[in-house]
């Protein structure tokens, strides 16, 4: 049976006809009503709640919705079918606005000393010069072109798609036999063919940009440099969100999603979406086009990569999680469907596991930690934790499964660090009264991570909660009080914020919280104690990830989401992961040495390890169970 | 200006708004009316006349038209554009009729003596039981799959394509990690990495039939056999019109016809038609399907292998005369276009020149006159005439345009080999009163190639045509007459004709089989001049294309198409074509062969040479200038 279902949203009406059991998210989608969907379809998040004004629905779940909110009509989008016809009323949606610091600023990234385009490119720039044919000789214009590729630049072994052959003789001849060739030089063996990428009239100058991106795909954020491969330098950055967020906040609601009938489809599109949008503004700042652009590497947890190449992700989230492939094949951009030269080549550097991807291999290229005589800790903390431990002789990581408490979801008024969110919160510890930093400066509207960081280490610090995360009900201020969800602090009051209603953090936002940073620091502490290292040992901490960057390091000792010790051994990276594929990018030799660390590296599987829950126990308290664990911040509360 | 064009065809109007300015042709395809242009749309040809029975069009050519055509509306639809609205009536189509004696017979191909699938096949089936992951072995799918290829089959390199990684995770786990594999060997080179072909779930019968499809582009006819690579035999033979004769028949016609704005997009998409419903024909008649195929060996000239694969064809027709290409790489089916398993490799066999394709090298092989000891000369005669001279230490080879007469175009009661066509043709000497063969023994529409080497050669030797070709005008008989052409000789009468009209041979009909005779005439005595081997020390002439097969031997030695020798020294040997690419399908060593013949055979350009005008000009005359050369002709002269 067919369906009438009228849609209210930003003022207008939409309508469509589907069939009954159509799920309302898709009847939303088909006139193209976007309805977020952090949790990737699962009826967990509550975000994708409408309201039905008329006719019937049937409710598959309510999970996230009170008894009043059905009464109201409400309904979440991703768990309701269309039983008959019917109204319904979107409301607004989350807008994702920019806030990201590398966007429209080349940050300072240095060429790597000494690079030298003619040893250490795989793409190369010839002009060849062909002898023209003539009744004396009708070689072919393929055979003419190898002959001259082998007199002229030595290649004795080029492959061509059909594509390219299809527009030689043309090219050939548009410049009197006069061409530039690009051809990228086979990584790994002498042995196997060179292959032929774009041939265009006449010589092309020798020295002006050929153009390759270092693209790092994100949970949350894509990020894509545009490099020149002839000098090496970085020529534009762009970053821009992962049009997949709207879809799942985390890898596993992506994955979920993927597995719903079309849903890696749309999810595959997205990102590629994402990417060519962030190709064509990089190309646009340094007046070239996303054609011009002949090589691509790319970096990414083993999701995204799975999702970017319409690669099933299924049996990441399925014991005992395996992946499809760590190291896919070279592609073209064709093939994956990169808008930049169709026979670009597109590199998806090698990660190590379902939960350990390029994106971490790269970030330990990056690190140098590989070559480092010291133990070294590597953090890459987003919405998942991933953790590297090791020196120049041997490597181990584990990855663990943070949540996305940190980029502000699963908490109530947790949100991302765009404008409106609160950054950082001082607390009085008299008068529990706070001082905070809004983005963008206005009035706030909820609360991003390291604002989360920095207001539970101040509640911590000042007795709001309990080492245990319990609200003290001794307490004298209007500001620490009983709420839904049990004790909570206000940090703005409703006459202060943008929304007009109270921004709190609750107890249950503090158990998310707690659970997201016991998972990380219960990760680092046994892959230590697997391989015998006390954290006391390892010399330095690196940071990596865009997360890192924000996280105000005393707070995050505090809360005990990092290990206690001395400032001067932690260092923020910033994008590890893009740094990492830039450097593959540039160099042959950076990219096998990539292949090696991720053939190197021995994956734990906290999953399958008892000590691993033991530790994230311990660690589900403000620091830890175990306070000699954390001096500075045992010293911190006997003066406060 | 938009304009309304109304069209009558087959008793049913059409009407489609186009611009003005519009082709008429293009007009009738956007309403799917087919009007024929054997010429490739020049206007040489006459047969793509309409009426134009209402309103103005502008006639850019009338040069096939008489001044009553003009007067009474014809005008040529690929020369007429349109300049207001208009009705056109658009005649009856010449419709092409199946008359191919290989359909629907598997002809009696034999397996080549020896044939080891293990040993001489390029593809293969392997069974493969891959340990299943556990979270003490979380390899990657594809690394799983590369390490039981190397344990299990010996392969320590291997290549896949993104649409096959997509799949391998389902197919691992269907059958509990137990597959069937095909992977292609690399041709020549142990170093280079087999492919994955395929991978499908649980063990297949390793005796079952692999299908492969050894594939001949004519200008005319496609055949396509299905074979089991397996035990080798040829399962099915299936041939049809190429469906690009409707846009040229002949090549320089489909080369001008690909010249225009989406001429070769539509000649691509036409023979693929072709091809993908002959294989699909063919899958069906052994109860499989296209998706089965995993080989493809394709001979054809090179405008068809050009035009099959989207390559621009126009520098085969324009002085040096160049091809783009005469070995293509190896390609997918998916890369071509061919819809047989997306990943089925497809091997365009390599040719020669512009005009000696590897329709020529494949039947060199099957001739198998390069392990001869002495002299061979082989024919390809079709709406080209491609000659090889030569034994198992050289070869060389050359080109003449024979033009289509023998194919029936360019002769005004011309036709094809279908029903209805007058194949053959006896005249008494003294009557002038014929006999005649009509295929499928209804009344006679017209005249095909077979019946006008006879028909020539019969009224050359009773004297109704003088050896210049000239009507004896002595001749008392009401057949032998003045046409609007000149001489003309009637083989049927209006009355028993299924049109109605007199079925004539007029002095122009006769000048174009001189010119087409002539022209491989001159080329292999050329060739056999270039060489110095005297005609009379070839030990076999041998004779490939299916128009081959119907040629009377003394008709066509009496019309000095054929060398004067004796009838023991000709051999017929069919679609050598598609035989060639059978054995190259089989086994890689022949296909190696083949290489070597392109590689090794001399290519004699006539055009450049002056002695080619001199032999063709000699050649003009029935049989021959120097009758001499034509003993055997002479004495027949001398007794009828």
């Amino acid at each position: 049976m067919q369906n009438t279902i009228t849609f209210i949203h930003e003022d207008k009406q939409s309508i469509v006809t589907v069939p009954t059991g159509t799920m309302l998210s898709d009847a939303a989608q088909m006139v193209g009503i976007e309805i977020g969907q952090p949790c990737g379809g699962q009826g967990r998040c509550g975000r994708c709640a409408v309201q039905v004004t008329e006719g019937n629905v049937r409710r598959r779940s309510t999970l996230r919705l009170s008894s009043e909110d059905v009464e109201q009509g409400f309904a979440l989008a991703c768990q309701t079918v269309v039983e008959g016809d019917a109204a319904i009323y979107v409301p607004p949606q989350e807008k994702i606005e920019r806030k990201l610091t590398t966007d429209r600023v080349v940050g300072e990234v240095t060429v790597p000393d000494g690079y030298d385009y003619l040893k250490d490119q795989t793409v190369r720039r010839i002009h060849l010069e062909l002898v023209p044919p003539s009744m004396d000789d009708q070689t072919d214009d393929w055979s003419r072109l190898q002959i001259a590729l082998k007199l002229q630049a030595n290649i004795s072994k080029v492959n061509i798609s059909l594509g390219l052959l299809q527009t030689i003789g043309d090219v050939l001849r548009a410049r009197d036999w006069k061409v530039t060739a690009v051809l990228e030089y086979p990584l790994d063996d002498e042995e196997q063919p060179a292959r032929l990428i774009s041939l265009q009239p006449g010589h092309i100058d020798e020295y002006s940009p050929l153009w390759g991106c270092a693209i790092d795909i994100g949970t949350t954020t894509v990020s894509v440099w545009l490099v020149d491969l002839v000098r090496g330098g970085v020529k534009a950055q762009v970053a821009e969100y992962n049009g997949q967020i709207a879809r799942g906040e985390d890898v596993i609601s992506r994955i979920m999603y993927a597995g719903k009938n079309g849903g890696g489809g749309e999810l595959r599109q997205r990102v590629l979406d994402t990417i060519n949008s962030l190709i064509e503004t990089a190309c646009k700042r340094v007046k070239t086009k996303p054609d011009e652009v002949v090589k691509v590497t790319v970096a990414g947890n083993s999701t995204m990569i799975h999702l970017l190449l319409g690669i099933p992700a299924s049996n990441i989230r399925l014991s005992p999680f395996v992946t499809t492939v760590n190291h896919p094949p070279l592609m073209t951009a064709q093939e994956v469907g990169l808008k930049t030269h169709p026979q670009a080549s597109v590199d998806c550097l090698p990660g190590v596991a379902s939960y350990v991807g390029s994106d971490i291999t790269a970030g330990v290229l990056s690190s140098g930690m590989n070559h480092n005589e010291n133990v070294i800790l590597f953090l890459d903390v987003g919405t998942n934790g991933e953790i590297v431990l090791g020196n120049r002789d041997w490597l181990v990581t584990c990855a663990c499964s943070a949540g996305p408490a940190f980029e502000g979801a699963g908490v109530v008024n947790g949100m991302r660090a765009t404008t409106g969110a609160i950054e950082e919160v001082w607390i009085n510890n008299e008068t529990f009264e706070p001082t905070y930093r809004v983005i963008g400066g206005g009035k706030p509207s909820g609360i991003c991570g390291s604002g989360l960081i920095s207001l539970l280490s101040e509640a911590f610090l000042t007795g709001i909660f309990d080492k245990a995360g319990n609200v003290n009900s001794m307490a004298t201020s209007s500001r620490v009080r009983e709420g839904a969800h049990g004790g909570e602090y206000v940090v703005t009051w409703g006459a202060e914020s943008a929304s007009g209603e109270d921004i709190v953090l609750s107890r249950v936002d503090v158990d998310n919280l707690l659970r997201a940073k016991a998972a990380i620091y219960a990760g680092f502490s046994v892959l230590a104690e697997t391989v015998g290292i006390p954290l006391e040992s390892v010399s330095k901490v690196l940071i990596g990830g865009s997360f890192g960057k924000y996280i105000n390091i005393e707070k995050a000792v505090q809360i005990g989401l990092l290990p206690d010790k001395p400032w001067d051994q932690f260092d923020f990276l910033g994008n590890t992961s893009v740094r990492g594929a830039y450097y593959a990018l540039l160099d042959w030799r950076k990219r096998e040495e990539i292949t090696g660390i991720a053939k190197s590296m021995t994956y734990i599987e906290l999953s399958a390890d008892n000590s691993f829950y033991e530790a994230f126990t311990s660690a589900l308290f403000l620091p830890h169970t175990d306070m000699s664990k954390f001096p500075s911040v045992e010293s911190a509360l006997s003066c406060s």
